[in-house]
């Protein structure tokens, strides 16, 4: 099973809609990479308290106190969101700050529309 | 972890927006089983098909040929996606006839709305 970031895909091409033509494997396998990475509570309440910031970021050690989850376990869901190109991360110092790649998300939304 | 069905969730509390306020717990989980229910390349596919049908519906028998996977492995899928409530199925005879359930689909897709 091919593993290849949204990030990587080409705009023109990403992504195709579930209910247009039927998806070829390629097609469904990226398409379903990207629904794997916001397929987990953790990882949508990340994406939720990026959305809800007022400069638009958050540093990396300011999840674990809302989420109630460990400083590893954070690190993790910002990696496995960030290799799916749903978020980005800017190093400052020793902590990174992550923000929403807004047009990955309207990707995945996009792949849902009528 | 909760298993809620997106079926069984009430339509005027279904489904918060994941970039509007931060999402709890419950919530959370709940729009994560339904992304897990399509995080899959296979039932990206079935969805497709399903939506590309003529007459709205397909056989469960007439996926094997195009999915290019076995009766067995086609009622998994079939079987996870009616269970997150994305499809229906109708039984006639020894076949299930299956279709969309495109509010579904869209409870989803509102999920991430801007």
């Amino acid at each position: 099973m091919p593993r290849t970031p949204l990030a990587t895909i080409d705009p023109d091409l990403c992504c195709p809609s579930v209910l247009g033509a039927p998806l070829d494997e390629d097609e469904a396998a990226v398409l379903a990479h990207g629904f794997a990475a916001i397929a987990d509570p953790v990882r949508l309440r990340l994406l939720s308290l990026l959305a809800a910031a007022d400069a638009g970021e958050v540093c990396a050690c300011d999840f674990v106190e809302p989420l109630g989850r460990s400083q590893p376990t954070v690190s993790h869901h910002l990696k496995v969101l960030t290799e799916a190109g749903l978020i980005e991360g800017d190093k400052r110092g020793r902590w990174v700050w992550y923000s929403i790649v807004p047009e990955r998300l309207e990707a995945l939304r996009t792949a849902l529309a009528p």
